[in-house]
């Protein structure tokens, strides 16, 4: 039996589309304030929202992304509450035989205490003996999950089989205050006020989440740098 | 003392930015499913989604208005939690002399029983009565206002002596599906479902809202009417 | 190597914690319409509230659950967001070999077309076939990810490995509106104004929250039931 | 006529229900990590979490309030969206005369720059003044009230000539991570590691709520302060 089977190493994000602009936060907070509508005052005024957490004039606007990754960054994605999804369903579709793997510059061995962890290189031969275990058993899962499939089960029960480090994929619709709450805790960076430790494959996610974002609201991801990566 | 004082007998709502469509929609249920693209199965699809409740796939766009209405309408509309709001602030800012008063269309007379009252109209001398007395108290308040903010009084301090009548503005974002929730509670037709008991005043701000959504989303706003203004 | 795998067909749930009670409903409802608090009616008004769909009077009160079930239910589970969630972390700590099968009464044939699957009974060759495969799938998923760890590999690694049939653990927490929402989409009831098609596992679990909530909310229950288990 | 009308300097919280413990927040963080639950560790597990931002564990809990203040203390107090409300309705029900005057002690000037307003004591001619012209307003208001409704309009229109000071009272229901947030943004404090300028009489309800807070969570209170009353 031939399953084409595909080993990732990293994962895809799409900006499907947008409504987003930093002119959008100025307009909305000087609703509040009836101040008059100069741009020349936009900078400081978005410095200013973000370093007091004046965090509503950063909802007024939208991003859906389409996104591929393994499960279990899925599982740790949809803890966020303040977004809307839609995901592949394995209860409706035959699910594909794409799983992920780790890539060799992903980080193997954790040291550190609970809370703090630290992750540092393996060896090659660790990187090897992961990936070569996970290509195994992906195989040998999807393969079950085929037969299954094949005898008339259930897709909703076949897919028990898999494994979590299969990929799937999803729209993810947020507003950039809820994209910053997400970023913050989901990429690691010095420079934050408050520590976060995510597991490197959301933060794979997150970085090219926040390209997009750097990219449509460059004053306000400007701040959010500047005053420690806090979610206003 | 001039102040100037406007009465109005409507409200204001406009379409500041929007990211939506039916196709959206269709294209995120088919994230779920897997199905092929078909344009011409959206209908059929988005009918589906609705009828049987399958609600996420309306929550990838967003809509934000800006609003100008009495307080007392803002009231009932923040009750609505799946929404942005920016509004104006009688803190930052001295509000303006603009006041509601109830137009000759509006019913006055309320009767039946609690959770189903109807509005019937009032007599001529009915509307003149409500007009006048809002008219003066509204005027004597607005001059009590002034009066204190001459003395060097807080405006957040002279305001609390301004009645809900009078006007506000605001920006809110909301998605399709939290719209729909809003509409299906804030309009009433004989037609629906559950049967609404709105505030005309609110309802006013309702049906212009409807008009947007319904130019935006065409499709998913017709299946909503045919299912019984049901929010998915 | 001896795992001590354990396989189960079951789930548990267990309520931690709980604060509620159909008066706390009807107070609640009582401080809006400022009627008198009569015992005598307590009944007619969960009624009429469920009926019409006032929901705000229901979330005053609280659940949390602590619940064991695969991996695959928690990941429907937690597309709820109105809820609190802490589940067991794979980055934490190390999993213990727990894995669901399905038992001999669980259907195991899909029929009928999308959106409206219905399950049908397989031969007890095809319950073996499936419990003999999982068995043997989570065995060596299991195996495979003791031998990255026994390497060194970190445990968020490691998990990789890891099929979407072991259990895992969570706390939640949930008002009375939000775990009605819940009910009506994740039980399968032919009396049910929206029909609703959840996989069984997560029905299961479902279940046995319904039981706890009619114990602590027997009238509110009784009129979720009447009202065709739609959630107010 | 004579409305006895009511004058209030102050607001009401009263605790109607709680279901709340430190303890409860460390057990479902223990959920997480797998930990041992040492009691003995509790306070420390609590500081991490608080200071580290990990807000989850605690949201198993629920407090509901009920509460008297002025509208437009409810006003603020329903930007909150993380909360369940239930208020008094001006549609339903006849509103009481009582209306909210400030107190000697309240601070009647403002000074400073936007957003960073500071309130200073007026003289006592000012309070009289603020003091004067509310109470005639508030009485001639309610009287215009009156005057509507015993000529048969509807109260949800004789309500519009009623001024913001006016009382009402709701049913609130948060958890303890909401209504550290809520603390955060509407009490003021020099030790805030991000400052908030409420208004006085929203802190008063704040103040009001942080006693019955602190009695419940003593340790969650003690480090929400020793981390800069910064909600997790």
């Amino acid at each position: 039996m031939e399953n084409q089977i595909t080993f990732r190493t990293d994962v895809t994000v799409e900006l499907v589309d947008a409504m987003a602009s930093d002119k959008a936060v100025t307009k909305a907070a000087r609703v509040s304030s009836g101040a008059e509508d100069l741009p020349e005052r936009d900078a400081g005024l978005i410095n200013y929202l973000m370093r007091d957490r004046h965090g509503s004039p950063f909802e007024h606007n939208s991003f859906t992304f389409r996104i591929e990754a393994p499960i279990f960054v899925f599982r740790e994605f949809m803890r966020h509450r303040i977004a809307s999804y839609n995901e592949e369903s394995g209860r409706y579709k035959q699910l594909d035989p794409v799983f992920y793997i780790p890539g060799p510059s992903r980080n193997l061995i954790q040291t550190g205490k609970v809370g703090a962890y630290e992750f540092i290189p393996g060896t090659v031969d660790d990187t090897k003996l992961v990936q070569q275990i996970l290509m195994d058993r992906s195989d040998a899962a999807y393969s079950a999950y085929l037969t299954m499939i094949d005898n008339g089960i259930a897709r909703e029960v076949a897919r028990m089989v898999l494994p979590v480090n299969i990929f799937s994929s999803m729209y993810v619709t947020m507003n950039a205050r809820s994209l910053m709450n997400f970023l913050s805790l989901r990429t690691k960076d010095e420079a934050s006020t408050y520590p976060s430790f995510p597991q490197r494959e959301i933060e794979m996610v997150a970085e090219k989440m926040e390209a997009y974002f750097s990219s449509w609201m460059p004053v306000t991801h400007k701040y959010f740098i500047q005053n420690g990566r806090v979610a206003p």
